[in-house]
């Protein structure tokens, strides 16, 4: 896992919007709900891994580690909403995610790469606006956690890119690079709100 | 959560069937292929309901904290798996908690008292068999871990008990008897084999 593909400062292919911290800013409560969240759903898509490919036991290794990262990073997100008096909310649901996951092939081994590839892409997304977010507050406290989940999750990005590697030397690089396109695409034609994605 | 409920000593209600022990100590591989996963749906369990129940804060920070524990034994059970050069297999599905399961009543309160209950129920079984295992494994770093194992398993199942008090402070005792003694029949109608339900 060391080796990180050089790639990974590829991911994300092209920058958030700028009106998008003006508008997370506005509404902090409404990220951190969302965030709660996704921070929850990439654990279970991490475990969701080791069900699908046990056999792979560096895989089952990498996603239960990245599992055991961001539940603990769940624990985080939900004791900085206690700290701002805010309980959780239900969550509305993740078109970009669904999106991105419509451009999953199915039938391996292409199914697996892509899996692999999905996450890093939103990993990479996500690594970026943490860090936006990190730069941006003004609470110390929240700064610092945001600038420590930004760099969990530069790593995780790469722990499923080097995945992806391993699941195909030859093919990764250019189908991560599609499917950066793809959601720089998705991002472009979607209204820019108060949310991590 | 530090006053834990004293029904907890009476999950499971009834013990183990004492053939249990010499089924599973003749495949041991099988018994750690199944755990890898009961770990895994524990985690995944724990995260669905901050899925359902945002809006209940001690939940959601129990929970988050508990997946954070089973992804750390996802870890351990998949080194141990590849200390001893065994490669994990696909989960089989698991009909001991479907049909424990199919008695979750719908409809709130009772779902979320019948879903943390449940999962107690779960949790007391699974401890008392570790804790089977650990006495009787002979490597010491196998002991070892399923003697920490058990123990995290304990404290688990009052944890999913002390939120059902919360949940329904009148009536969980007498739920989470009716639930132990509908587990203890389905593992009487069950055929014993090397895993861990």
């Amino acid at each position: 896992m060391e080796d990180v593909p050089a790639l990974g400062d590829a991911l994300p292919l092209v920058a958030t919007d700028p009106r998008w911290l003006g508008i997370a800013l506005a509404d902090l409560d409404a990220v951190h709900a969302d965030h709660l969240h996704c921070e929850r759903k990439a654990a279970q898509s991490a475990l969701s891994l080791i069900r699908s490919y046990p056999q792979h036991t560096d895989l089952v290794t990498a996603m239960a580690r990245l599992a055991h990262d961001e539940t603990r990073h769940v624990v985080q997100v939900s004791q900085l909403m206690s700290r701002r008096g805010q309980p959780a909310a239900y969550d509305f649901g993740d078109d970009y995610a669904a999106k991105l996951r419509e451009h999953i092939r199915k039938g391996e081994p292409s199914l697996r790469l892509d899996r692999l590839l999905v996450f890093a892409v939103i990993e990479g997304r996500s690594a970026e606006r943490l860090q936006l977010l990190a730069d941006a507050l003004e609470d110390p406290k929240s700064r610092e956690l945001y600038a420590s989940l930004a760099t969990a999750e530069v790593r995780h990005r790469d722990i499923f890119l080097a995945l992806a590697r391993d699941a195909d030397p030859t093919g990764w690089r250019a189908r991560a690079a599609e499917l950066a396109a793809i959601e720089a695409e998705i991002l472009e034609n979607r209204a820019i709100s108060a949310r991590i994605h």
